[in-house]
């Protein structure tokens, strides 16, 4: 194989959950296509890192020309509801719900000794600032349903204290669409134990 | 979300196969390491339509700086047994046996009138011309076990008309490791009409 198609389905490997052979049929696809489709993906590689930084206030991923995230400087934005999520992305699946008008505040990832991440690693103590600093009134930890997810809960809980804030976390229950006989045993005791009055 | 995120979300979403969920991941992916890993993709892409050009003769992908294919050039490659792909990438796998010591011509598709390809858009022409000028005495068809794959080996087989050139096809029959039960009608009927002696 010539080397600049080497070297590319080597790069391409680099990304998660590609193996060779879907990094060749990458690669492939981008020799077939116009000369035009692979100088797009590469320019919108090169700049990446220098159009983007993490916001100082809520850590949300931000255009490197912004002071702070949109949706923290937005002032329909309620600041003192706080969404606590793991990752930067978790923000656009939140926000396609289009059910939640308060702010962000992302972790950079969730306690998990297996991965030496540490809660000192994370932002915690940001988010405890910004609790004091905004008055914040209701934080809404939407970690993922995971031992990782609950246990950085458990932590952050631990460190707002007997603060005056009101401390939730996003429901456990049946996914919409999915059958009963289908849903894992502990899926369905968290239904049941969280189950509403009709 | 920034726009240089979302512009990079795009392209890798052009991938295929890569819908808007894997595009996101995948450029997250890149966000959190460090810059050289985007630059080092985007510089693979950036040399690809450079680095690379097809085979006069045997219409392989080869590097930009060679004449003809290695695999055609090598004086250890017999010239009078050639194997008739239907992409470059069929050479890798075939290759990978390290069991055929012949030379490729690849035909840079299948004729699939779904798709609009018709048989003069693939090089069977040189194909043929190969089959006079190289005094070919075997040629295998190693297309796909599809109803694309078949007409175009029937369609090559016409073209090469009443030569005395040996033409073969790759044995269909079980793949390695796969139960009895588990294999398919069609499979299993080419399987015993393929039945060989012990």
């Amino acid at each position: 194989m010539p080397p600049a198609l080497t070297k590319l389905i080597d790069a391409l490997g680099n990304l998660p959950g590609v193996g060779p052979r879907t990094a060749e049929r990458y690669a492939y696809y981008l020799v077939r296509r116009e000369p035009a489709k692979a100088e797009q993906l590469a320019a919108a590689l090169t700049g990446l890192h220098s159009g983007i930084k993490y916001c100082p206030k809520t850590f949300a991923l931000i255009a490197a020309d912004h002071d702070v995230s949109p949706l923290y400087s937005d002032p329909r934005r309620d600041r003192k509801l706080v969404a606590v999520v793991a990752e930067p992305l978790d923000i656009v699946a939140l926000e396609k719900t289009n059910g939640f008008h308060g702010t962000y505040h992302v972790l950079g990832g969730l306690v998990s000794p297996i991965d030496g991440v540490g809660p000192e690693q994370l932002h915690i103590h940001e988010l405890v600032q910004r609790i004091d600093d905004d008055e914040v009134e209701e934080v809404i930890l939407a970690t993922n349903a995971s031992v990782e997810g609950e246990s950085t809960s458990l932590y952050i809980q631990q460190q707002i204290g007997d603060r005056e804030v009101k401390v939730t976390r996003l429901a456990r229950g049946l996914p919409i669409g999915v059958d009963l006989e289908y849903a894992d045993q502990i899926t369905l005791s968290r239904a049941l134990e969280g189950r509403q009055a009709l």
